[in-house]
């Protein structure tokens, strides 16, 4: 037997799992079980007789190209199709400034790679997605988080932090943001940080990483549309770099996402795909051309956005009927998630196994934080679940909180409140 | 404008596009251009009436899961279904020794990111796969070349190349191998070489990556199917990793490939892949998992080896009829290429900007080899265009080659034969 261990890359030996995934893995096949874990969206708002229809129509075998590998850069149609979409949203761009990748994990991911050497420093917000996390760590980056405050990102915390990293002498290669209804917290970045971000890159020369995957998914009682302006979109000289996808619209299945970019970055991000799986799956992208084109995903974003915005109105009123005195929150805005926070004597993850027992789970909130913190916060998803289900399940936590709180479980320093 | 160029890691700021990509992109969309570039399979083999009924059954809406996220690791039911395939064919495995990649193309990355730092060796075959090549670049691996003999790998050559590197000082991670109708040789590596190459990996405590993508496409006339055992099959003590992909039988498109190699690397490989894109296609995979389950695959199998066999006798008779005073080649015993070499005053890269004016296209030999050699020689994929084609190609590219072998093409000495 080869002794792998020794063998590995620094990346191999250093891996470690995520714990959004491991919940994911949980949670399959036990149907007792409430999932409040992945970021999955809800399978009964798939637009299943589209989709019917579209592969029905490819595979009757009229287009040869159907099953063939295509080109790295992503299905022509589909990039066309995009533009005027992109445009329409504020963001100047051509087919050059485009290609599809294999979900936005693969954007971020190629991105990295094109940018980041072992030892640079990439600029997260605190707390952040735990995928993109994964992904910078995979380079060897060194990360440094910045506050958040209600309206998103601090930006004195930011000069403060970029301040600090420059002094140490470490290359700052980019911030990455989720500015629209952001994971793991829901929040929204107001217009005026967007503008102050887009002012502070060009000042500093930093690249801004924008990951957008939950826009569309704004609630009308809260959000006006406008409020979820792409940063790029008032990025006129290349400063920002987008990702867009339809894993949380139409469906996570057919891995199609984009990155929107300088065309020398595209042209290069090209090519490191190549390189990562040649290229993504023609059918799953003529699938998803052909929904943006016969109007479905346009159909569907309304149905999406209220469907949504009801299941988030069922886990904020489960909250305060099962929980409201050991749980904290803000209501969300949009996207998917609640981000909770606990009495700070908690930790979220050593709930776990009691709220694994009592069938519910969620995502612990510290692997989101790069600086150690957040250990008293945890992440609910409330787009899998149903109304009921997510009542139930809000019970069932709240019941795991309180007790752990209370002093009566065996994890937790006793104290009452 | 933020100036990228200094910005680039140092793989993003070394990134060169893949000829064979380059090609493709070429030929999409130009119906009188024949192309023998890409390896890309014949689209009129595919068994689309099969995919069209299992789509139109996955599509229907009973299972909730066919459209949502997946384990990274693979959908169950195909990785179940694969072990007694790969058993069959020799190789002990259990469900924990398999992860799914978005093509092998991945599965090559992710094994080279798990196991390679830069400055790191990896061995490889002379010529090679330029897609590997790009994958061990891409973490800035130290390419070593070994040449090949009519059965394959030279392994005095390889015991000579291993001890210089090192007394070099360097690490070497592992060897890369494609036994079975080499990319781009066409050639088999012959059982007792096999046995040898794991006796030397035992003896050095080096890995073997094992690409298979061919394999299942041997021809009958000159290939017994016992001659195509892989190397993992008598890897008695996890020695060898070994790739298998479904893009060269199946279809490309479902990008559906897998990784067969110790729990302990599977268990990284499936993090490793988290951050590179959370998971494959779950449609697509499903589609793959009902193909073979339904028989749709070992059905199709011997109609494959049978049209992939008369298009090599078409290519080889063309070849005679066209071009045989000027190209040189060995009859390929299976998989989708015929390697050519020409004269060795001819460059092919040279050759080809007369070669696409003459509406015929290759992949030119020299970016398959690590050590700056094979300039006469060409990539030739016999796999994808119909017999008349092939016949009218091969007249096309040896006017084109014994215009130039003439002395009167401007980009060569003069010389004649």
């Amino acid at each position: 037997m080869i002794p792998f261990e020794p063998q590995f890359s620094r990346m191999g030996a250093q891996l470690s799992g995520s714990a959004i995934r491991q919940m994911g893995i949980l949670a399959a096949g036990r149907p007792d079980l409430i999932s409040f874990a992945p970021g999955y969206p809800d399978p009964t708002t798939f637009a299943w007789e589209a989709y019917h229809a579209i592969a029905d129509d490819l595979l009757r075998g009229a287009g040869a190209d159907t099953l063939q590998y295509g080109p790295t850069r992503g299905y022509g149609p589909l990039i066309e199709t995009l533009v005027p979409r992109l445009r329409a949203n504020g963001i100047a761009c051509t087919t050059d400034d485009i290609v599809i990748t294999t979900g936005s994990q693969q954007g971020v991911d190629l991105v990295t790679r094109l940018f980041v050497d072992p030892g640079d420093v990439v600029l997260v917000e605190l707390p952040t997605f735990t995928g993109a996390i994964a992904a910078f760590r995979s380079v060897g980056a060194h990360l440094v988080g910045v506050r958040q405050e209600a309206d998103g990102l601090d930006l004195a915390h930011l000069d403060e932090v970029l301040a600090a990293q420059r002094a140490a002498g470490r290359r700052v290669k980019f911030l990455y943001v989720i500015p629209n209804f952001q994971n793991p917290t829901g929040g929204l970045l107001s217009l005026a940080k967007r503008r102050a971000l887009l002012d502070w890159s060009r000042r500093e020369q930093i690249l801004i990483v924008e990951d957008d995957p939950y826009g569309d998914l704004w609630f009308a009682d809260v959000t006006r549309p406008e409020e979820t302006r792409p940063i790029k979109a008032d990025d006129t000289d290349g400063h920002v770099i987008y990702l867009q996808s339809t894993s949380k619209t139409l469906a996570p299945t057919f891995r199609t996402a984009w990155v929107v970019a300088p065309p020398a970055v595209i042209e290069r991000l090209d090519v490191a795909k190549q390189s990562a799986d040649l290229c993504s799956s023609t059918l799953d992208q003529r699938i998803v051309h052909e929904a943006i084109a016969r109007g479905v995903l346009d159909a569907h974003l309304p149905v999406l956005r209220a469907a949504y915005a009801a299941k988030r109105d069922a886990m904020a009123q489960a909250i305060a009927r099962h929980a409201g005195d050991v749980a904290r929150f803000r209501l969300p805005r949009g996207g998917f998630f609640l981000w909770v926070t606990l009495p700070e004597e908690l930790d979220a993850r050593a709930l776990l196994p009691a709220a694994i027992e009592a069938q519910v789970i969620y995502v612990a909130g510290a692997p989101f934080f790069v600086d150690g913190s957040g250990a008293n916060c945890l992440r609910l998803a409330f787009s899998a679940a149903s109304a009921a289900r997510i009542d139930e399940g809000i019970a069932r936590l709240g019941g795991v909180i309180r007790t752990m709180a209370a002093g009566s479980g065996r994890r937790v320093p006793q104290e009452s409140r």
